[in-house]
């Protein structure tokens, strides 16, 4: 059944706002929102198009979960508490359950945080979706990627490389095999690492979401602190599921230059590690030591190093509008 | 010459930011504000799509004053003073001299009201532009849709219709006379009536930009007041270079239904008339009454009148996913 947008707006994105600080929401020229005293607001805008960020034919409710998740990963990477959020949505065509669909996984990603969906746009397009979404950060309080110092230990959380991996799987068409079932999940339902984020803002001296590839997003973090890093690559963590199904060359470039993890890379001071180890909680995500940062080299690229010897990756990560694209 | 990502955002779209309240801007996985105390946050967000919102082809100057003015409008429809935005930019690919023209636009349309660009996405795929923008009011003083009285007078700054009339003109291929480049420049450079909303905070019931057409417009704001409308359609301006052009006729059904005018439309208490007429200064834009508001009818309709007989106007304006799509 083919609806107007304003009936779309009002039935699938329309719910009343959680948060006190909404004074108004959805379905007038703009949102107000009221602002915490003592608070800084925290923004950042992600877009996901298909056949860049996601493939054709992907569920509504995986894509609508991951243009939610990915921007949630971007409060993370701040410190931030998410807290709202807009919505633009470019769709070909008013298919109910497609915006069915996409709703419920939008919500099923903000929900967690209480991130309330507060305006936006709807418009008929090819299929793109953005978000815009804010947070609060305690005053002053709140992570970079241009904090990094010499001698920091180069932290990554979870198993990077294995959304990369879960691609592999889906566009290969492996047997849903367990080990296949797991990486595909962790492609299309990223967890974002708020709670990490939150609790790193008193200890990390930087931190960054991994979208591109780690080494790509490494490379950034050292270029925005004025450093440079080595990697061990003997240190990476290796997901047993991807080892399972693919060569461990395989793994290790899925682990440095696979896209699409949304874990967090952070750097902490030697002197501060022992606070760090404190704070890991019970069933809090798996945080390994990757590397150190070490002085500027022209270029600032990150080195990786195996077995004591400079190792070269095949590739870094993913660029768009590079020269030349690897696939994401 | 080919560039990545990084290269275009840091060349084209980083500027060191002009207001104070931004603590950190474009490069980071976000940005930080200060929220100046006393003031009520307003955000809103409007997408512009090729081949939707402007032509294939359409000179990339005006794609990005485009996406910058349609926001500004929202912010002038509340009353508040646009302050920053985040802007995604999905392209086919990073034409330099495409990307330069872009910013070139989008800067034009912000500069003059100090809105700082503080971050955003930019992504390889169709050619889709989203800014999200926000801006500061007075604590509990911003307009909305949904305030409008029985017995309030509707006004429509400037002069509806113009920017249709224009598109016309550029789709029929008229010769460039100055009437046909005036209403061009009407469509290509919308006008965002940000100083008539600030003056309107205190005096108008209810306010709301022109996007998709004066009547559908005016239903909507009509349906969020719980009211109609009635509409004098002598009284309504009509462009002296769109009657160069066009038939009466046409000219009153760009005025009524034609969209991407940016004009507003508010409502004020007759008692309040003096005052508005007062406040209306030197070199202001025009504003015209058009017609008043009246007791809710079944669907909430806008009735128009002319010459003291019902009006039935063809068409009321522009719905996205509408079962039926009437041009932009």
């Amino acid at each position: 059944m083919s609806q107007g947008e304003f009936d779309i707006i009002a039935r699938y994105f329309t719910r009343p706002p959680r948060r006190r600080e909404i004074l108004l929401s959805v379905g007038d020229d703009a949102a107000v929102v009221a602002t915490p005293a003592g608070k800084r607001l925290v923004v950042a805008m992600d877009t996901i198009v298909e056949g860049i960020h996601f493939l054709a034919g992907t569920a509504p409710e995986d894509i609508g979960y991951r243009v939610v998740a990915v921007n949630l990963s971007d409060m993370a990477a701040m410190g931030a508490e998410p807290a709202w959020m807009t919505l633009s949505l470019s769709a070909p065509a008013a298919d109910e359950s497609w915006i069915a669909g996409f709703a419920r996984g939008m919500f099923e990603a903000a929900d967690p945080y209480q991130v309330d969906l507060i305006g936006g746009d709807t418009v008929k397009g090819p299929l793109v979706a953005t978000v815009q979404i804010a947070g609060w950060v305690e005053q002053d309080r709140w992570l970079t990627r241009s904090g990094a110092q010499m001698g920091d230990l180069i932290f990554v959380s979870g198993v990077p490389g294995e959304a990369a991996a879960g691609l592999a799987t889906i566009q290969q068409k492996l047997p849903s095999t367990p080990a296949a079932l797991h990486l595909q999940r962790r492609f299309l339902r990223p967890e974002p690492r708020v709670q990490r984020g939150r609790k790193l803002r008193s200890t990390a001296n930087s931190a960054m979401d991994v979208s591109d590839g780690l080494l790509t997003d490494l490379d950034k973090l050292c270029a925005a602190s004025g450093c440079s890093a080595r990697v061990e690559i003997d240190a990476l963590p290796l997901s047993m599921q991807a080892l399972e199904l693919f060569s461990r060359d395989a793994c290790v470039d899925y682990a440095l230059a696979g896209g699409d993890d949304y874990e967090m890379i952070f750097t902490l001071p030697p002197a501060r590690l022992v606070e760090f180890q404190g704070m890991l909680g019970e069933g809090a995500v798996r945080c390994t030591q990757i590397g150190v940062i070490t002085p500027p080299v022209p270029g600032n690229a990150v080195e990786c190093w195996r077995a004591g010897q400079p190792f070269i990756p095949g590739r870094r990560g993913y660029d768009h509008f590079a020269p030349r694209d690897p696939s994401p």
